[in-house]
């Protein structure tokens, strides 16, 4: 199994304001960001602006790829550290650094989309958009293991308030 | 805009079974595939097994890229067809062939991860794996447009039952 594909840019996330580019520095994905699709795709967007949600598929352009599965990341919950593989975890690192996420679309500008819950630097290709389809996206039963919700807890504690969905 | 980046196949999705590589030729998600994570990154899924549901990311090999916008794909739902962009739909003609689900992790058999919900064909190459994380993937009050719905509605139909998240 030693196969390579090739992917491109199709667009990049707009979000000058933001620090970025520096791991561990905080930055707010709550903020409003814009997703600058190329031209020559826009057409392909018609429609999009009648989702609440879409799905952005990104490449984490300024993260080292993963080489080993060896070093493990801790998972710091309420009952301690926790060691889990990397695929357990939103680690950017990994073999692909690709990232996902589900922003509200606050609007549609043409070839630009507004959205609120994008959890990229500026500058950040962007590979694939799809609308949100929650029967392919929601999984209203799924749990997560005991570190992770632990781990969640006290997010939300630092911040003084619940987690509420974008 | 230009960036093109290299990503590889850390394993395969296996469902022998199915008929899969013949476009429009039916299989069923739900029934179970594997999905051969390759040796090397198998301690990479340590903890993932205490996940209820997984994020599949894959490389549709098998997709000729789309080249151009410019064929829109027709939506077509119970008010007749409505054509709209190929970002606002699943065509697996997109820019760069990336297909998602979120399937159930039924179980992990060390490097095997076996799931329901894997919309991917037989020898499909994975490009990553996340745990579900509801707070990244869930969103509980995404709306979709109507020639969706209409569509949806029409599937379950022709199926005679409700659609079930896996």
């Amino acid at each position: 199994m030693k196969h390579w594909f090739r992917i491109q840019e199709i667009g990049t996330v707009h979000r000058p304001l933001d620090p970025g580019g520096e791991e561990g520095k905080y930055f707010d994905p709550g903020v409003e960001a814009t997703i600058k699709i190329a031209e020559r795709w826009a057409d392909g967007l018609d429609g999009i602006e009648d989702f609440s949600h879409i799905v952005v598929i990104f490449y984490l352009d300024r993260m080292p790829r993963r080489r080993t599965a060896g070093s493990w990341r801790a998972a710091e919950g309420d009952s301690g550290a926790r060691k889990v593989g990397f695929f357990s975890t939103r680690t950017p690192k990994r073999p692909n650094p690709i990232g996902l996420s589900c922003p509200r679309l606050i609007r549609r500008d043409r070839s630009n989309l507004i959205v609120r819950g994008l959890d990229a630097w500026h500058g950040t290709p962007v590979i694939d958009i799809k609308g949100y389809y929650p029967r392919d996206e929601s999984r209203p039963d799924a749990t997560v293991p005991d570190w992770l919700a632990e781990l969640w807890q006290s997010h939300d504690r630092e911040r003084g308030f619940p987690f509420k969905p974008y």
